[in-house]
């Protein structure tokens, strides 16, 4: 009969634990999600977008103040679009923002790394050697603002993404040009996923480390130039 | 005493469920992860690719049979390549294709294409109205060998996708040009999630709809061409 008590009582014991292990588990599972387990972003823009004001996004800290009570007085739409959730994503920043943009001439977009640069975000830029001349190139901008932009020395620097606070990555079809944001069909996916982040990240550091300026050529060797002929269609490719 | 024996029965016959609930969990889960639960595909591509033979891969079914037994005499290495993955990830196709590639001029893809819409594959592309006509463009191929391709009248059509079977969605910023792959540095990701896949696949209707050649006007009334003047440094992008 004791045998049996015990038996029994080791069963009810078990059966406490067993009830109270999965108490804790769904408990602990709660406490994840609610603690900052947001879903990751995972957002895809298509353009061309819509011409809209962008001003509210890019005042300065100090103009914002003013701003916020009497709203831009321009006669531009002051929806969303599809260049405003771009920029939207780029400002959420805080620590780093990298940059592998073949061309880039918008100035809302040249704005917004700017203004993430005098944040104190710091901001590093590879481009392309023979498209950071075109007209409305931003890069002569960046550089001045005390930006550190690299250049490649040959092929095309094609790649066209950012990655924010290194977990961020924005990639796509868009070059950031004012012609391609309003008149291209393009598109721009944005993952919050380390899948496609971790890779990106390492492809900019290797890209950063080739194109170091101590590894430049003066005068350019410009092998591009060299083997332009046979791919005239390509230009600009 | 019949009291608590019954509620010691309770305790062990509870502790028995719930021991039994946690087997059968656990085992449903194993079930459901062995039975085709396998990671989705999250793969993400860099180029310029080595050159190697891609022959394998697109030899005709009667010549593969052949071909397996010899394989390809020719001198490229015949290793893996961030073109030959590319390749392969097409050629996974069963049921349908969507290209929307604004230059496409890469034979060994031409052929890939060609092969798939040959085993039954249904294929749509979509593509430039300037770029489908340049130097090696696959496009008069393709379409010569029945496949639907459809183009736009006006901006850049510049997006570089393809969707596999409605749910692997292939896009980067690599156009399909030998001359991309083999010297730019550019990106392609390869994305098995309906976050992704969903609005790409919406964008191509949308586009394929747009682009109807019953829309077509003819002379041309090439907007591209009139406005070109302002864009010429764009030309290409």
């Amino acid at each position: 009969a004791r045998w049996a008590m015990w038996r029994e009582g080791g069963a009810r014991g078990a059966a406490l634990l067993f009830g109270l292990a999965l108490a804790l588990e769904a408990l602990a599972r709660l406490l994840w999600r609610r603690r900052g387990r947001r879903a990751p972003v995972s957002e895809v823009l298509f353009f061309p977008s819509p011409v809209t004001c962008t001003e509210a996004l890019l005042a300065d800290p100090l103009a914002a103040a003013a701003a916020s009570s009497s709203p831009c007085p321009c006669l531009l739409p002051h929806g969303e679009s599809a260049l405003s959730r771009l920029l939207r994503r780029l400002l959420s920043a805080r620590r780093s923002l990298e940059l592998c943009l073949f061309a880039f001439s918008c100035p809302q977009l040249g704005r917004a790394v700017t203004l993430l640069h005098r944040r104190g975000v710091r901001v590093r830029v590879v481009t392309d050697s023979d498209y950071m001349a075109l007209t409305g190139s931003q890069i002569g901008h960046l550089r001045r603002a005390g930006i550190q932009v690299r250049h490649d020395e040959r092929g095309y620097m094609h790649h066209k993404f950012a990655i924010v606070d290194q977990k961020l990555l924005i990639t796509g079809s868009l070059n950031w040009t004012t012609q391609a944001i309003q008149n291209n069909r393009e598109n721009v996916l944005i993952v919050e996923d380390a899948a496609y982040v971790t890779p990106f990240l390492a492809e900019f550091e290797r890209i950063w480390k080739e194109y170091n300026p101590t590894h430049y050529t003066f005068p350019r060797s410009s092998n591009k130039k060299r083997t332009e002929h046979l791919f005239r269609a390509w230009r600009g490719l």
